[in-house]
C-alpha cells in the first residue's frame, strides 16, 4: 500500500487565495490521483478579495458570502487544505515544504510546487503612521477579510473617512464609504485619478463626475498623521507643485497606494525575481526553477503589447495563471498566450469604466495614434440612452489596435470586444467593418467602439 | 459656369431609407463637389424602420422622433432630396434616372447610381386575406410609418391581436402590443420561435419565457381569415403535423413572415439577380453593372462563414453597405470584408438575445461542434446577477469559432466580442485565454463566453 501511495504525484500549493485555490482545482481536474496539499496561513479558505468593499457598503450582506470555495469543498475534492499553517521554508534540495501550524511543524513533500503568496500593501512614508510596528488605530489597508472587519468598526454615518490613492481600489472604497454616509476625502499624489488605468483625457470624465460627491485632492502627498489616544484624528497633505499644505480631519484612513509582490519564500528558494519585484514566470506559469510554479500577484509576466514585464494584481489574471499552473503542475500541458492584456473594469459613483492594454504612458508616443469618441448606448431617437466614451490606441505603422479605454454604459463588455481585437492584433480598419449587434432598445447601428476606430483611422490616413 | 458644373460627378440614389440616406451622406463626405440627388417615393426622409414597434408601444413618444435625417439636414449637406418622387426607369444607355413626382416627369443624369429600393413584405397565401388588391382592414405588415400609423388605430387595451411569424419583428411586435394591454397570439409555421436567429436549444429559452405572457402556436399555418364589415374578426390556423384546426378571434392581424428584395428597377436595368432573389453586389457594393451600386435589403451578398449568398434585412448591414457604396460611388475606395457576420440582437418581454454567424441548420452538421453554458452575469457571491446562456459553434477540424448565440444579460455586447472572434477566424482555445474584464459588480472572473468555449473545446479534444 505504501508503495502505491508513493507512485502518485505530490502537488503542494502555498496560499489559498484565488491563485492557489484555482491551481488546486485545476490540478485535481487534471490528475484525479495526485496528492494535493494547500497551505493557507489565514483563517479563511478561498474567498474574493475584490468583493471586500461591497460587504463594507452593504451590497453583499455578509463577509462569509465572499467565500467561494469552503473547507468542505476542498475536502470533497480530496484536496488537503491546511488552514492557519504558515510556510517557513521551501527545501528545494529535498523537495519539501516546511510549515508551522501554531507550534507544530508540518512537512510535506512535493513533486510540483505552486507559489501563490500574493502581495502586500505598500504603506507610504507618512510621518507618525505607525506606533512601533503597528499602524495607528483607524489606519488600514484593505487586503484581507480581517482588514475589512477592522475597517467596518470605523464606518459610521456622518464621520470622516480619507483614502490615500485614487486607483481602482481607492475609488471603489470611496464609493462604498460614501454609500455608508461617510464624508469622504481622497488624496492622490499623481495629477489625475486612476493613473494606472486610464489616460488623462479619459480619467478626467471620471474625475469630474466624482468631484461632485467627494473631496478630491490630486497632486497631493500625505505627509503626516496626528493621533489622539492612539487613534487617527488628522492627516496633513501637501501639494507637490506648490508645497501648500492642508489639514484634513479624519476618523478613518484607508491606504490604497498599491501593493508589492510577496516573494520572500520564492526568493530564498532560488526563484528568479524580475525588475518589477515579482517572481518571473513563463507561459506555463513556471518559475526559473523546474517544477516550481507561481501564480497571481506575486509574479511578473509580460504585457501582451509591449512585451515588457508587468506585475499587477488583477483577479482575471490570477485565475488564468491558476488554471495554467494547476494543469501543468499535475502533468498536463497548458500555455498562456505571450503576455497579458490587462483587461480590467470597475464601477463607482454609477460610472462604469474599463480598459485593455497598456496606457499611453507605457507606449512610445511617437509610434501611436489614438481616436476618441463620445456617444450614446442607444440610437438618438430611443429614450434612455446613456453616455459612453471610448478611446482606442493604435500603432502608427500597422494600424494594429494596441489598447482601449472606456467610460460609461457597458464599458466592460465593450472593452471585452476590443480586448479580442488586441489579442488578434487586429487593425483598426478591419475593426471598423465589424458588424456590431443593433436594435433600437439595445445599441445603435454603429457602436461607439466602431466610431472611435473611425476617428483613429482618419487620423492615421492623414499622417500616411 | 455651365461648363464648370458639368465637370462635377453626378450621383443618383434611389430610395432614402437607411441605405440610401447613408450612401448620400458618405458620398458627400467623399466628394464635396459632386451633385447628389436622392429619389424617395414616400413622404418621410431617412427614418428608422426598426424603431416603429417602439412608437406603437409608447417607448418612443412620436413617429417624427424616428426621423434621423430631416429634409433640412439633406439641404444643408447640399444633397438634392426629391420627396414623393417615384423612379420608373433607369435608362442605362443614357445614364439617366427617370422618375415621376405626381404627374411631373423628373429626369436626372448619373455617373454613379446607388439602388436602395429595400424589400417588401411577403404576404402568405391566407384565404380571404385580401378584398380585391387590398388587405382586409385590420391586417397589416409593418414596413413603413404609414403602416404603423394604420396599426396604431387598432391598438386598444383588452382587444385581441394576432401576429403571423415569430421572427424578431413578430416577437418585438408581440411585446409592444402586450405592453399596450392587448391580448396577443403569435402563430409560427416552424416548430420553434426565432427559427432564423437561434438554434432550437437556444430559442427554447425564449419560448418558455414568452409562453407565460402570450398565446403561442408553433408548427401552425394560418389558413383563412373571416371578416365582418370588411374588418378582420377571426383567423383559422392549422397544425402542420396533426392537421388540427383552431380558430383565433382577433381585432388586428400583423403579418411578420419576412420580406423579399424589391428588385424590379434593378432587374430591368440589367443588374444580375442572385438565387436568394436579391441584387448581387460585391465587396464594393457594386452590382454586375459598372457604376451601379446597390445597398441594403434589396441586395444579396455572402455569409462570412459559409460564403453562401444571403439576403437579410439588418440595419447594421444596410448602414455598412451604405457607407461602402457612398464612398465608392463618389470615387473613393472602400471595401467590405468578404461576407457578413449577420450579427443581430433584439429584446422583448425583458429577454435580450443576440447571435452572430450562421445558425446550425446552415452549417454542415458533420463539420461542427457546439458548446453551451448557462451562467450568471455577476460572480455568484454578488447579489443581482442575471442569467445568461451562450452557445458557440466551432469547426471540428480547425477549432475556429463560426457562430455564437446568446440569451440573457448583455447578450448583444457579449455577441459583439464573439463577432470579433468570428471575423478574426479565432480558434476556440485562443478565445478561452481571452482576459475578459472582471469586477464583482460587473462581471465574473471567467465570463460565460469563455465558459461556453471551454465546453466546446473539451468536446473537440475528446473527438480528436
Amino acid at each position: 500500500m505504501g508503495f502505491q501511495v508513493n507512485q502518485y504525484k505530490n502537488i503542494a500549493i502555498i496560499g489559498c487565495g484565488a491563485g492557489g485555490g484555482t491551481s488546486a482545482q485545476f490540478a485535481r481536474k487534471t490528475d484525479r490521483n495526485s496528492n494535493i496539499v494547500v497551505f493557507e496561513k489565514g483563517k479563511y479558505p478561498q474567498y474574493s478579495k475584490c468583493g471586500l468593499p461591497y460587504v463594507l457598503s452593504g451590497n453583499i450582506p455578509e463577509f462569509d458570502d465572499l467565500i467561494e470555495f469552503s473547507e468542505e469543498w476542498f475536502k470533497k475534492a480530496n484536496i488537503n487544505l491546511l488552514m492557519e499553517t504558515k510556510v517557513d521554508q521551501i527545501d528545494v534540495k529535498n523537495k519539501l515544504v516546511i510549515a508551522k501550524k501554531g507550534n507544530i511543524i508540518v512537512e510535506k513533500p512535493y513533486n510540483s510546487l505552486i507559489i501563490s503568496t500574493g502581495s502586500k500593501p505598500i504603506v507610504p512614508p507618512i510621518q507618525n503612521i505607525k506606533i512601533g510596528e503597528e499602524l495607528v488605530e483607524g489606519v488600514y489597508a484593505l487586503r484581507t477579510i480581517d482588514d475589512a472587519k477592522k475597517i467596518s468598526k470605523f464606518i459610521e454615518k456622518g464621520k470622516k473617512a480619507t483614502i490615500i490613492g485614487a486607483g481602482l481600489i481607492g475609488l471603489e472604497m470611496a464609493d462604498c464609504l460614501h454609500k455608508d454616509g461617510m464624508d469622504v476625502t481622497v488624496v492622490e499624489s499623481m495629477s489625475t485619478v486612476l493613473p494606472n488605468t486610464l489616460d488623462k483625457d479619459m480619467s478626467n470624465i471620471v474625475q469630474e463626475a466624482i468631484s461632485e460627491k467627494i473631496m478630491l485632492y490630486t497632486g497631493y502627498l500625505a505627509i503626516k498623521i496626528e493621533s489622539k489616544d492612539r487613534k487617527i484624528k488628522k492627516i496633513f497633505i501637501k501639494n507637490i507643485k506648490t508645497s501648500e499644505e492642508k489639514i484634513v480631519d479624519t476618523d478613518l484612513l484607508i491606504i490604497a497606494t498599491g501593493t508589492k509582490p510577496e516573494i520572500s519564500l520564492a526568493k530564498k528558494a532560488g526563484c528568479k525575481i524580475g525588475k518589477t519585484g515579482g517572481i518571473i514566470v513563463d507561459d506555463k506559469s513556471e518559475t526559473s526553477m523546474k517544477d516550481i510554479f507561481a501564480v497571481g500577484d506575486c509574479t511578473e509576466y509580460l504585457d501582451f503589447v509591449t512585451k515588457e514585464p508587468i506585475s499587477i494584481g488583477l483577479g482575471s489574471i490570477v485565475v488564468r495563471q491558476g488554471i495554467t499552473a494547476g494543469i501543468n503542475a499535475a502533468g498536463g500541458n497548458y500555455r498562456l498566450k505571450k503576455g497579458f492584456l490587462q483587461t480590467c473594469t470597475s464601477e463607482f459613483f454609477n460610472i462604469e469604466l474599463a480598459s485593455v492594454g497598456p496606457s499611453i504612458k507605457n507606449l512610445e508616443n511617437s509610434s501611436i495614434i489614438s481616436g476618441r469618441f463620445k456617444g450614446h448606448s442607444l440610437p438618438d431617437y430611443y429614450p434612455g440612452g446613456k453616455s459612453i466614451t471610448i478611446k482606442v490606441i493604435i500603432d502608427k505603422k500597422t494600424g494594429c489596435i494596441h489598447a482601449a479605454q472606456a467610460v460609461g454604459s457597458n464599458a466592460a463588455q465593450r472593452i471585452n470586444t476590443l480586448a479580442c481585437a488586441v489579442l488578434n492584433e487586429m487593425d483598426v480598419d478591419t475593426f471598423r467593418n465589424l458588424e456590431t449587434a443593433y436594435a433600437p432598445p439595445i445599441a445603435p447601428t454603429l457602436d461607439v467602439m466602431t466610431l472611435a476606430c473611425d476617428v483613429a483611422s482618419i487620423k492615421l490616413k492623414r499622417r500616411q
